[in-house]
């Protein structure tokens, strides 16, 4: 069987077990807390829980760089651990970084990248500390992110529990419809365009607000990388729940409302890489959340006791909806 | 200018000053101890040293699956990491992987090459808790591991000082023969060409090795990575000293001595990929290591208040011995 068939989330159920079959899973370490499958891991460490995620971006895979600066990339590249770290609830500390690079790149590329990537460790007080460099045939970058968190204040997948409402951060959409911009450059508003475009390629982790979750008593959480209805339903699946989630209370991104019309809420729900963070909680919790917030939190659903790892889109009418492409899916058929 | 031009240590000066000039260096964090540089990061975490490192292995630029089995291939991803680690004095204890792989992998192999990365997981008693997985056009594997080390018994690469003697433990060149015999298949008893492949293939890192130096008082190592040479070079321009290495004295493999006679010198100087520790110490803290190490320990040669970051090599008369090549380099031309 090829991994194709698999399928990415297969394939990391199939390694997570490999790994526990094989005694390399928590077994070998009581301060293991949280191990494969969530947005990073945790061990105790004298008191503090560690976080250690890692990911991988690689050229004509995640990023072109016909449409994609060096400087964006870089920032972009260190977002997205950044925010595996917000999603925990944690403090990002420090960053070790991967880079293969092909040998006729021009160091004023790589110099920019690194600019990139300077300027988000600095906004979130992180130091670039290490990593390694090698030869390849094309540009592939994989930064790790080390960070912390209270016990009592972390966020993790599993942590839904049938009753809690489901929310979200911020508005939806905006980085796919950037991403689909610079493919195909419809004819927008440039000012609109370009809005949209900086969102795909400069997204913010929302650390302080994953911050602020862990210490108003959310417990779980994700943000939203592959897409609002595949993430969530990592979340269910994680905590052995249903989602129900209503079409109409999505917080569409207005932008990409008022450029897309109809077809907004298609990149809200399955476009990905917005890097909000998507959660749920008991209603007062999240009532108390949405007050302390600076950006807009939606109730969008709630957590049911149903089907193991479903999630039930409902309609206008509250009859469910059908929907084909949920998100995004290495070694799927895109 | 183009990276080939730099060479891949002139690209991570230029990338470690980036950092530093935008401030994404050690200034945010007043609790980071190595930055860019070593073999590791390391940084204070409540009383203890946490390190932390990353590497990139890259299909056609660090192995072939013509030669390379899936599992070994997984043994040795992760042992190249675990080795940064013993190079620092530390424990290594968790790891996170990120994978690149092309959609028609077998899914039989990546459970193998997984079976070799929990293989060496569990003989360092730590755990993989988790990476990411991207689809790519050919095989990544870039590994981060997480260890400590108590902060009096860190070993950096900046801590020689001239005086000390420089000395190596085990011996050197069967990693490089065996990468030359899996290459040219030259008529060797299969029994000697299987031992130094699977030295290639299957190196131990040295943990508890790099646990004995630190606790004995050794304050500066590294690990065997580039070549004797070029690794010694690393040592003497963090250090700001000169070394002078005496080619008598290198303890080249008794198998690769016999294999490939005046040729074995050269694998033993700038093969690389041995693993062995390299590291430098007064005579006596040398003396106390070689009675409690259970593996061969070798002077070399000794460290002189020279010239920053030069290694002279001396032949058998005492005089001077060009060296060509002096290990490997990443962009540089092979």
């Amino acid at each position: 069987m090829q991994i194709r068939e698999l399928g990415e989330f297969g394939l990391i159920e199939r390694l997570a077990q490999i790994v526990d079959e094989s005694g390399a899973g928590g077994q070998p370490r009581s301060d293991l807390i949280v191990g494969i499958g969530d947005d990073a891991a945790a061990w105790k460490s004298r008191g503090l829980v560690q976080l250690g995620t890692a990911d991988i971006l690689i050229q004509d895979v995640h990023f072109t760089l016909e449409t994609t600066a060096w400087r964006n990339l870089g920032w972009k590249a260190l977002a997205v651990s950044i925010s595996d770290i917000a999603a925990m609830g944690g403090f990002p500390d420090y960053a070790v970084i991967s880079l293969g690079l092909p040998s006729d790149t021009e160091v004023e590329d790589i110099t920019k990248l690194y600019t990139g990537m300077a300027e988000i460790a600095r906004q979130f007080n992180m130091a670039i500390v290490g990593g390694d460099v090698s030869e390849a045939p094309l540009l592939i970058i994989s930064p790790s992110v080390i960070g912390r968190v209270e016990k009592d204040r972390m966020l993790t997948r599993s942590g839904a529990i049938p009753g809690d409402r489901i929310a979200v951060t911020g508005y939806l959409g905006s980085s796919a419809a950037g991403l689909r911009m610079m493919k195909k450059k419809p004819e927008l508003d440039p000012v609109i365009a370009s809005a949209l475009i900086e969102a795909h390629l400069r997204p913010c982790p929302r650390v302080s607000e994953g911050r602020l979750l862990g210490e108003n008593g959310v417990k779980s959480a994700i943000d939203i990388s592959d897409g609002l209805i595949a993430d969530l339903a990592h979340i269910c699946r994680a905590s052995g729940v249903e989602a129900r989630v209503r079409l109409a209370d999505i917080p569409v991104h207005p932008t990409v409302q008022a450029a897309f019309g109809e077809g907004s809420i298609s990149l809200a729900l399955s476009g990905g890489e917005d890097y909000e963070l998507l959660f749920t909680a008991p209603g007062g919790i999240i009532e108390r959340v949405k007050q302390r917030l600076s950006i807009p939190v939606t109730v969008i659903g709630e957590i049911i006791g149903g089907e193991l790892g479903k999630v039930t889109i409902l309609g206008e009418t509250g009859r469910e909806v059908e929907w084909e492409k949920r998100g995004w899916e290495h070694f799927g058929d895109h």
